[in-house]
Parts: structure tokens; sequence; C-alpha cells
């Protein structure tokens, strides 16, 4: 029996997807090991940034008003009374006429209110005692960072749900933290179904192909910041794909499994959602690829069948799996961020359903995005996937698109994201 | 004693660490544990893609010709008389007013030229035997996936040098890749050296700062590929870093060192370099920050003398080092990636030094891309460079930037990258 199935829109499945969204729980890692980790707290400074008025150059510490009458003729001569490198404080005051060597990063000793940099000064040797001659004058506040100005005790630097690079980590080491909190990632289980599909270490055979899937959607899953547990392929039989997702329903926060989602005789996933009695959130979306992607859920875990198809299979994962993991990550932009980009194309056909054609977005001299689809727009084919770093997004409707278009790109191999979902942003804009 | 130094151009600079650029050597990795690895040699097709005439559909296998008079008054009814389904190969040859039952991904049968969805048809039973109903007619190659159409055997898909991201990775398991040809990372050694510095787990004292750079150059190196090995922190004292440099020098392909590359007294990274023997290739560049930065070279192997002001830090490690890890990596793309953004901040007074300003950029409603500075643009700042996502090119010269410039910019999170040094590139773009 075919099943009559109603395609719903691709805002509406994100939604229903995302009412079951859940927060993950904080976890300690040492500073060495939080690299593309996602912060599991706001990092607030702890305190001020520089801790203290210091200097940025190599210098003397003097004070301006000694420097006023200063020109090249007549050039002001100041002793050197210290020397403080840096890391050192110094214990004299810089008085009238004086002056302190001061090394880049050091603080700046009392009495003096400005630097001077070290390749502006003449110095000079007399009777033991050490002189500068300072040839202009300088003002008050000249060449010192103060205490707070990168950062001000109590600022909030960096929001929970980000993904940790180097700069932030920079100031994750700037405030103490060798133990950085982090967000436990959701374990994700992978599972490809069908009977075609041979292990990729096995010679082709008439009929089947290899299975591409599992690995594409484990390379998503940690791309995406969730951890990847695999369950292997299964042959295109109930009882051997329900037992696997049972077992994977049991160990994984969100289960996902490749093939078995069309309406054909052989697609299994949802008489395996009714034995378990999870609820089908959906089975249809109107789009392309990946039109008969399904997500149930049961005792509040996601459980993905995504289509069999390559490209299918990936745009997905991306559009409905992916702002899951992140929201679990604790972004408050878990959905791919968002472009608008000159098309370089035609698509001069309309097509009810909105498209997701893989793609790569262009700098242009001029300032502008623009966007080319690349390789084969079909949802089984594979060799696009590589290529590709945005989804560019045709929209359902009654016509098609044109060279000179603009139109939405997601960006795929982006950190940053989108706090809403394409549909509801461009609502949101208007 | 000042020594007197003259800044070269930035892409002198980089010319001349790029004339020490080495390739890596491949190392055969699981396909499990390729991720964001960088390909080692070029993928190519080694079978068509797909392997075989396949159906895109759940459906039928028929013959065009048999549906020709086909309408949804008088339906041209075929006997079913095989099912295949997915990995299987029908030992039958679809005839005159026959069909095969087929799964999505299945071989289409001898005889047959096209398929028809099974939403489209309707089935019926009658003597035992099982009939399709179709209403229309269909073309010879309708809903067929041809062999080779995705990718043709010996086709070139991916070049070496390319990180290996999902799509790659689908492509590696579809051609069998069990073990991946992967280039061995170079292991960079860092040490960060400073008498202010305290270690990420110790309270801040007066006149001392957190050591950040170590923990930022760590996550730098990483992001561009390479692989770390850390020397911790030193004191400002030329022979305990003296000996750390060689002792790293000896263990690791490239060495990087942060601070002691003024020209204070307590700068004593060019000792260092005098003693080693190892040729310095520059130490003062036009460009803010970083302009300290120092490169040397002995017997082919690379020593870096960043600044230790953090950003100084980080924009020198961005357009030097990274760009010989990538070239390491096989990537004929090894610089940072390019593009062209509307500026949304005022710079009023000129430089005469190239400015790299940490800042993040912005797609527009319009299709265009817009780039602000974040944060403070000071080379002893920290915070910026948590936001940034790109380096803003300012380039020195005669006059200010203002709002709505075209400016150049250096994406920092992109792994496409750019063939050519931006200098080179505006160069041949004229």
């Amino acid at each position: 029996m075919v099943e009559r199935r109603s395609p719903i829109k691709v805002g509406e499945a994100v939604r229903r997807v995302m009412e079951w969204k859940q927060l993950g729980e904080i976890e300690y890692v040492d500073i060495d090991a939080c690299d593309r980790r996602f912060l599991g707290k706001p990092l607030v400074a702890d305190h001020d940034v520089p801790p203290f008025d210091r200097s940025p150059y190599d210098g003397f510490a003097v004070r301006s008003e000694d420097t006023a009458d200063a020109t090249s003729d007549s050039p002001v001569f100041l002793e050197v009374i210290d020397e403080i490198g840096a890391g050192q404080v110094s214990p004299f005051r810089v008085g009238k006429m004086e002056a302190i060597r001061i090394m880049t990063g050091a603080a700046i000793p009392e009495g003096a209110d400005c630097v001077v940099m070290l390749e502006l000064v003449h110095e000079e040797k007399k009777d033991g005692k050490t002189f500068i001659a300072i040839k202009r004058p300088f003002q008050k506040h000249d060449n010192i960072s103060f205490k707070g100005e990168d950062a001000k005790k109590g600022q909030p630097l960096i929001e929970e749900g980000i993904q940790i690079n180097p700069g932030v980590k920079a100031l994750l080491a700037t405030f103490g933290y060798a133990k950085v909190p982090v967000v436990k990632p959701p374990v994700v289980g992978v599972l490809a179904t069908g009977s075609e599909l041979l292990n990729v270490d096995e010679e082709l055979v008439p009929g089947k192909i290899r299975n591409s899937n599992l690995y594409m959607i484990a390379s998503q899953i940690e791309r995406a910041g969730g951890k990847v547990k695999t369950y292997g392929q299964c042959a295109d039989d109930v009882d051997s794909v329900l037992n696997a997702v049972k077992t994977a329903y049991k160990e994984c926060d969100i289960v996902i499994t490749t093939g078995g989602v069309s309406v054909g005789d052989f697609d299994y996933l949802p008489e395996i959602y009714r034995q378990m009695k999870a609820e089908v959130l959906f089975n249809k979306i109107a789009m392309r690829p990946g039109s008969v992607t399904t997500a149930a859920v049961l005792n509040g875990k996601m459980l993905f069948g995504l289509s069999g198809n390559p490209s299918a299979c990936y745009v997905g994962f991306e559009l409905y799996v992916r702002p899951l993991i992140r929201y679990w990550l604790h972004s408050s932009k878990p959905y791919l961020r968002q472009g608008k980009a000159f098309l370089q194309s035609e698509f001069p056909k309309a097509n009810p359903f909105s498209r997701f054609v893989r793609s790569r977005v262009f700098y242009g001299e001029d300032g502008k995005l623009h966007v080319k689809p690349v390789g084969l727009d079909k949802s089984n084919v594979v060799t696009s996937l590589a290529w590709s770093d945005c989804l560019m997004v045709l929209p359902g409707g009654t016509r098609g698109f044109g060279s000179g278009d603009l139109v939405d790109v997601l960006f795929l191999e982006d950190n940053t994201g989108s706090e809403s979902w394409w549909e509801e942003s461009k609502r949101s804009s208007k």
C-alpha cells in the first residue's frame, strides 16, 4: 500500500523538531583540551584588563610637564633613576626631571604620567649618572595602556554556547580558567540501512554501492559539535533495524537512521516507529532534496529518519538535526548562518517545493556575495557535497530563478549561526 | 643600544618566509579518524558514480513505448513480473507490456528504459497476477540515474591539500578508502617568554599578567592544521630561553617564541638567533599590529619570534606561520581567504604601516558584505580577538578610511584559503 503523506513547510518541520530541544549539562575540561568545545557558562571579566596602567612600548616613564619646553635644538635632560623589566614594579617615584626606564608591559611607576618611546630619546652618561635627552614635548597619558581599557571587571565578554576558538582561549587563559566549563556534547547514534550497501572496504558488485552516508553523517555530527556513536549498517529488514534502533535509543541522546523512509514496500521506518510507539512529527516536507525526511519523538528523545540519498541525507541533517545539537550546546544561534548572494546560474523551472541547492559562495571585487551551484542538483548525488560550502535556498513557488537574482544562502562551514530559522527570519525582516 | 631596524613590506616578509616552505609526508589513517585532516593525494574516481543505471525513486521499471497511448480515461495495464529491492539485480528482462517493481537505488533491469513513480500508478490483482495502471505516457530515460552521471571513472574529484569535511568523507567512502592518505602535520613548538607572565592557574600579583599567548597560539596552530608541542613559559633570561629554543629546534618542524622581540634591553631574541647562527629573514615589518615580528631560518627550519602582545602575536601567526603550515599540508591555497567588504566605521588618520584590524563581517540583506572593527584596535588588546572572524586590511599610505569604503578582509575561520598573498593578488588583479 502506498501511504498518503501531506508535505509540511520546512519552517514548520523545524518548529516541530525544536519543540523538543534540550540543554546539555556542563563539564570541566583542562584548558589545553578545550579547543572547538562549546562554552558552558558566560565568560565574565573577573578583573580589569590590563590589571594595572602599563607601558605598551619600551621606553621611559616620565612626567609630561618636564617635557613641555623640549625642542630638537634645546632638548630636555632627565635623569634615569631606575629600570623596570616586565613583571617588575619600581619602588621609586618619578620626581621632577627624572625618568624610569620601562619595558613593554611593565607597570607605570608612581609619579609618571606618560611614556617616551626608546627610539625617540638619546642616552648620555655623566658623572656616573644616566640621562636621556628628549627633543619634543609629550602630553599627559601619551603611550599608556590604562587599567581596564581592554575589559572592565564584571564586564560580560563571551556568552555561553560559543565555540572556543584561539581568541576565546586567550581570554580564558587571561582570566585564569585552568579548567574550562564546556557543554557535554549530545551522543548521536547513527545507523545506515539498505540492502544495497557495501562496507567501505568491500569490492563493488552489480546492484550495490558502498555506504557513504554513515561516514558523512558522522562527520556532520562532529562538525555540529555532537559526539558520534555508530551502529554500522543494516540490511532492509524490519527486525534487525528495529533492534539496532532500540539499542541506539537506549545509549544515545539523539538517534539517526539513513534510508528506509520512502513510500515503498521496503521502507519500514514508519513501521519501526509504530512498534516503538514513537510519535511521528512529520514524514514529508515541502523541500528538495530530502522531502521524505522523517522525525519522531519518544519520551522526549528525538529519532530522525533521513533519506538514504546522500544529498537528501546531508541537507536533512543540516536543517533539522544540527540546530538541535547546537541548542544542546547552549548556542543562542543554533541555525545555519544566513546571507544574501547574487545567483550566477539559471533555475528557469518553478518548483512547488523549496530547494536547497549545494553551492559555493564567492566574494566579489565589488563587495558583493555571489553564489553558484556545484555539480549535479539531484538528491542522490554525492560529489557536489564535497565541493559545496553553502546551501542556496530557492523558495518553493510559481517562479524560477535567474542570473543576478538575490537569493538566500545558508553557510555550512561557519560557526556563527543564526538566532532564527531562515523562514522565520524572512518573516521578521518584512 | 637601540638597534636600528628598517621595516619591510608585509608581502616581502611573506615572500621571504615562503622561500622556506616544505611539503609534509603522507601517512594513512582509518577513515573514521580522517575528519579535518588534509588529503595527501588527489582523489580520483576509480569507478563511475552511480556504478550502474539506477532508479532514484520507488516505482516500476517499464518500456516507455508501452505507455505511449496511456491517458487517465484509458490507462495502460502492465503486468508486474518481478520485484527488485535495493542491492538486487533482476534476472528478468522487461518485455512488451511488462513492468518490474523497483526500489530506490536499485539497478534498472534489462529491457526497461524509464521508471514510473509508485505514487503515479494504481496496482490491481487479477487471476493471481499483478498489474499496474498507468495514466499518462512516459519518455525514454524518465527517472533514471545514469551510470557515471555523478562522476566518471578517472575524473579528478578532490585535489590534495583539501581539508576533509563531511562531503569529502562521503566521497572517500564511496571510493572505498578504508584508509585515507593524509598529510602528517608539522610539529610546531611554542615557547612564551616574559618575566611578567603568570601561569593560568596563578593568582594575579602587581605588575604581572597571566600567559594567554601560549594557549592562543596553540589553538591557532591546531586551527591551521599543525600539531602543537608546548615548551611552557620562560623568564626574560637569554640562557634559559636559548636552551628551550634549542630543544624545540631539535624536536619540532617550526619553532615559535612569543615576546622578547622588541628593541629594548631585555629583548634578547636577536641575541639567541645570533648564538644559534640562524639567519634572520626580517625583524621589522611595515604593519600594525606586529611590526616587530621576527623570522629566522637555520638549516631550512623556520624560527618565528612573534610579539608578546596578544593581538600582534595573533596577527603575526596568521600572516606568516599559517601559510607555511597550510603549504606543508599540500594546500594550493595556503593564504587566508580574501574578500571585499564595505567599511562600517571611520579610520580618519593615515598610517604609513598597513593595518590588520580585528573585525567581523556581516552579510547584508542587499547582497553586500560589510565589515566592522571589534573592540579596541591596539596591539596589546586581547578581548577583540575573541570576537573577530576576519582581519580588515587598511593598506599603509597617505589617506584614512571612512564608512562605505570598500576594503579587503581576510577570513580567519575559513578553510578555503587563497592561492596568493593579499598584496600579490592585488597586483595580479590590476
